[in-house]
């Protein structure tokens, strides 16, 4: 299997595997439960959230887990904007932002917040120009992915922020940087944000963990109501084994991140030179690109059709993304970015993780031109 | 270690465990993605789907995974709740719910709804008169347990369902079975109930797995946003280990539940009696006991203490329930059922499962005996 859906989700380190069997059979305890079955759950947990801190760098911030990425995000938005809700306050995103923020935007929308979408250019940056015509003294939450999971732009959070700052010092920043965790630092004192999300799955983690910091001082709402576990900000049993697994799998991910990183950008920039190679493939090039993240269009196929006739070669891909639960519509990122439906409608996403190798990039390189010859004569 | 802590967790039955390993190498995809890796976890969904739902017998209805019970509780309240806001809804709850259905209830109290909280006698039980003077046509949503996670007091969910159904045909029921499933039948045909939560933890299933039983015809909004998973109802990508997991526990405790009730109900009798036997036990009484939970008050020592003595014997026992995190409060549930301080201090919570034996009851008894005859020389 040549798995490059790795945006998608990924397969868990077999340490995190080991250890979630390992906490299965030996650690169930409620950490919520006084005696030392729930103080051992507890100290799973304790140490997990100590792992993924260390993602952010020494700022001071708590580490709210949560069952994943989608969940992160409409903490960090709903959870925002739950104490301000009667000021209509301004809030503002991008359009090429993951369905868990665009969605949660327009949920607030209908509740009365005034919310904008920043435009992005043809390379996927924010158009900087019109993100500041949106900024006033009235706007409560910037919301501004990280790294975008269908053509893999990155922003530049630290200007981003500290442009918003300069507009509202009271204004909270947030990235959802589910795909930008092990493939660029997240340091929060140098970025600036406010309110960082993220996801084990991506990361070789377990599924049903993932979380949001939050720096010092800053006030969130729960948005689900119970016992009040995690600070009162999330209620529920904690998923220990998946908590644990996604603390291992932040701690090995960031102790190699720097070579893996350079390794990534090596194999992608070899995928890009390879697709570019392939009549009427057209490779979509973004000007700050992540080093996991290809995204191409085949005009005139339908990436469905390519998609499947390369699953028959063993090599797994995307089309578009996989986070819109099998809802046909046209990315709203290749349409911001300018493409046209033909070209929406005949693109796939590559995407590599630490574990991808050149084998795989050869092969899925060759499988890709093969196919696409295929079709293009069918 | 004798763990009679069920009522809080419990531990994966092996053959669950051995699921989810296999999963997580194996059949780990996006179930959202495409290609070959997402189907088989799309299946694996399914079956699980088709599991849960044998706990609710052949009733017309859908189940909607989540990351657990506090979210299905949520997701439930909520849920119905969020279309009709804006029309002050009337909610009757009982003065004994969980905090993921109090708390949840009390935030919709905020929102404007009009909400109501049920009396209970000292048996546990709701105060039908009073349940009925409260009920009228405006009325939209009921949320009844059906097994009181601290007492175990089962309500007669058929006859609250009837008489909720009588007083306006289009008002919901709602019941959290989270301590139901396994311990009685949920057949919703029987019940009435229109949504029904239930937990994996609580049967030998993994953490991080829950849901939400919802009739046919029943609409329920979403109260997390995203790429729409789970019919629109739970967006972000499925926990497929924890659901497949969940689906083999449910398969496995239905299998052999009307033997395990047997079972449990006697050592349940057992438990009660040899506590009987201690000086200054007060075994606590319910008028239609679960099989599985038995509380007792020790008036005049503090149930931590006792807890951490029992603990030092390998005794695993709850001090009231282990769901509030960590919060020192009264339990409103004690409180409700007419005990005064002293004995809502001295009170723990024991509670089995299917797989606690007569020694692990014997064990117990003679713990608690000697620990409380020590505790009560100091």
């Amino acid at each position: 299997m040549i798995y490059l859906d790795n945006s998608a989700t990924t397969r868990p380190f077999p340490q995190v595997m080991t250890l979630m069997a390992d906490m299965q059979q030996n650690i169930f305890g409620n950490p919520s439960s006084l005696h030392h079955a729930g103080v051992l759950a507890e100290r799973a947990i304790m140490q997990a959230r100590e792992q993924v801190l260390e993602a952010f760098g020494q700022e001071d911030g708590n580490f709210i887990f949560t069952a994943g990425g989608t969940e992160a995000n409409n903490l960090a938005i709903l959870g925002t904007m739950l104490s301000r809700i009667h000021r209509s306050p301004r809030i503002i995103t991008s359009k090429i932002e993951h369905p868990s923020v665009m969605e949660t935007v327009l949920y607030c929308k209908n509740l009365g917040a005034d919310c904008h979408f920043v435009e992005v250019d043809s390379q996927g940056q924010i158009d900087e120009e019109h993100f500041c015509s949106l900024l006033n003294e009235e706007t409560a939450l910037v919301s501004i992915m990280s790294v975008n999971n269908e053509v893999g732009s990155m922003q530049n959070i630290a200007r981003l922020s500290a442009i918003t700052k300069a507009a509202n010092p009271k204004a909270l920043f947030h990235t959802d940087a589910v795909q930008a965790l092990g493939k660029m630092p997240l340091f929060v004192k140098e970025s600036g944000a406010d309110l960082v999300s993220v996801s084990s799955h991506k990361i070789h983690g377990p599924k049903g963990a993932g979380g949001l910091f939050i720096r010092r001082g800053i006030h969130v709402k729960p948005i689900l109501f119970g016992g009040g576990q995690e600070k009162g900000l999330r209620s529920g049993t904690q998923n220990t084994p998946a908590i644990a697994g996604f603390g291992l799998a932040t701690q090995m991910t960031l102790a190699t991140m720097k070579k893996d990183i350079v390794q990534m950008e090596q194999l992608r920039l070899h995928l890009q030179e390879g697709l570019a190679t392939i009549a009427g493939c057209q490779v979509i090039k973004v000007a700050n690109p992540a080093p996991h993240i290809v995204c191409a269009t085949f005009p005139g196929i339908r990436s469905e059709t390519l998609l499947h006739a390369l699953e028959a070669q063993q090599v797994y891909v995307s089309s578009g993304s996989a986070c819109s639960s099998n809802k046909p519509q046209l990315s709203p990122t290749l349409l911001a970015l300018g493409y046209n439906r033909k070209e929406i409608e005949g693109a796939l996403r590559f995407s590599l993780s630490p574990q991808t190798t050149l084998n795989d990039i050869n092969a899925a390189i060759a499988a890709t031109k093969e196919q696409v010859a295929f079709l293009r004569n069918v």
